[in-house]
């Protein structure tokens, strides 16, 4: 049996070679021929380490029913560009003004802001361009429903939506209610169509697909939760970017609001939940049950 | 026989009461409901007139193979959604910085830069749920062709692609060859998606599609040539938005570099092309023919 640091490190090793196949003017034509800068920024804002968690959470649940890593690579690759996307867009000086990112300058600083809005862009609608393909699944039903599925994690409804809130939070208190609401659509919307998409390219039942979106929500959460305590209380250095920001910002968070030790508390159950719905499947979810302990334990 | 000025009012008018429809917090809802200052920049960006001249050429050319105008208007959203997100995103401070648009405030003016990136990032995401969603057409084969169709003309190798060649050639003098590769990508590769979509609606054969995307070629050409045209003649008034920008930016332009006789020559040569390329259509393709002509003939 594989261990979780290994095979998290293989689908890691795998997406960026897939992504480093991917990103050039070649690939990339439509009518026209990418500008080599854009494509440059698109590499930038993705081929640079990561942990591509969401590829790894559409390999575990696609795996749950017997479909093989390469099959749902193409789908992870999708969730994988929309989230770099988001990234590139999150840092702009209009938004969360980050200059650092994983250790290395953001997209807006390595280039300028209009690449950078161009990258993510880019970005975004080459994930749809790649659930499209038939290289993600022959069935163009199923593609269709990834597209849906991608579509409605990363929309207004999503992750958009979230960070608007977000934004929209900065300007004062808005309780532990509306941190969780928009916290589930900023970061947890994402995680869940990864899951689900997984379940789907491996033809879940209407049950299976439910359990999973269980796991999925409190997966996010605890993901979350352990962002804002890591956010208290790692170093600089070992997280690759700025930490205590949100502190210095004002920024409310759910660990701000609850203290240290209730949060902890509180990802402990959250963890807790994550994994009872993993029950119905037994020992073909123990890549999502190890990806949940990692997300509640992780050090960075 | 319907009149060119009443079809494209026709059609207008159907896209602007559908997105008046689609664009609210509960239509829009996804694993969370969008926050209310989100679609209402998304609804600003969208509904504010325009002409809708990218779902008057899917409604045209479907309509050359029977699709009623009702089985094409969930495509049109779509490509239209697209269309409106890259102006919100070309009107950015980073990009053009354009204060005015249709004669109103650009997203960003009205509201603020981070809402604007995130509006059009919402209603590019929009743009493939809606093409995804079983309202565009009964067969997943068919959705998912529009949403391969829809990204490649969207993305690095289209108008994405065409915008930072643009910027890019600002920096200095690019020549005919570099100008009119540009515009094929910023302009024509949205115009091109949306005849193409149109033909696929359509169940289109590949040689018919192969002479619409002909049609839809030229036609962009058109479309773009004459805008540059109206930017040197036309007063602010007429436009609704600032003219003489591009020479007031040092911008090349088709225009300048060959001259207003000359460029009109051009127009009108390469919206012959246009038409001929209609020829096997016959009556069918009566309104592709009216729109190439207004596309050269229009006087804002």
């Amino acid at each position: 049996m594989i261990s979780f640091t290994d095979e998290m490190a293989g689908c890691a090793a795998d997406v960026e070679r897939a992504l480093d196949a991917l990103l050039n003017s070649e690939r990339l034509a439509g009518p026209g021929v990418p500008p080599e800068r854009l494509v440059a920024a698109m590499r930038h804002g993705t081929i640079a380490g990561g942990k591509r968690l969401r590829p790894l959470l559409v390999r575990q649940a696609a795996g749950i029913f017997g479909v093989r890593p390469e099959r749902s690579l193409v789908a992870g690759l999708a969730v994988e560009a929309v989230h770099c996307y988001s990234l590139i867009h999150d840092d702009l000086p209009a938004m969360d003004d980050d200059d650092l990112r994983r250790g290395q300058p953001t997209a807006h600083k390595a280039f300028d802001e209009a690449t950078a809005i161009l990258a993510g862009d880019g970005l975004l609608t080459l994930a749809f361009a790649l659930l499209a393909d038939e290289d993600c699944h022959p069935d163009a039903a199923v593609r269709v429903r990834l597209v849906a599925e991608l579509a409605a994690g990363a929309g207004a409804g999503g992750m958009v939506g979230g960070q608007m809130r977000d934004i929209e939070a900065e300007a004062g208190p808005v309780g532990l209610r509306a941190i969780t609401e928009l916290q589930a659509m900023k970061t947890g919307a994402l995680i869940r169509a990864a899951v689900r998409m997984g379940a789907l390219l491996g033809g879940a039942s209407g049950e299976a697909l439910a359990h999973l979106t269980q796991y999925a929500e409190a997966a996010g959460r605890a993901f979350q939760l352990a962002d804002d305590l890591l956010d208290v209380t790692a170093s600089p250095q070992a997280m690759g970017k700025a930490t205590g920001k949100d502190a210095a910002n004002g920024k409310q968070t759910l660990v701000g609001l609850l203290g240290v030790e209730a949060a902890r508390r509180q990802l402990g159950e959250i963890t807790h939940n994550a994994l009872s719905a993993l029950l119905p499947f037994g020992d073909e979810a123990g890549g999502l049950r190890a990806t949940a302990m990692y997300f509640a334990n992780r050090e960075r």
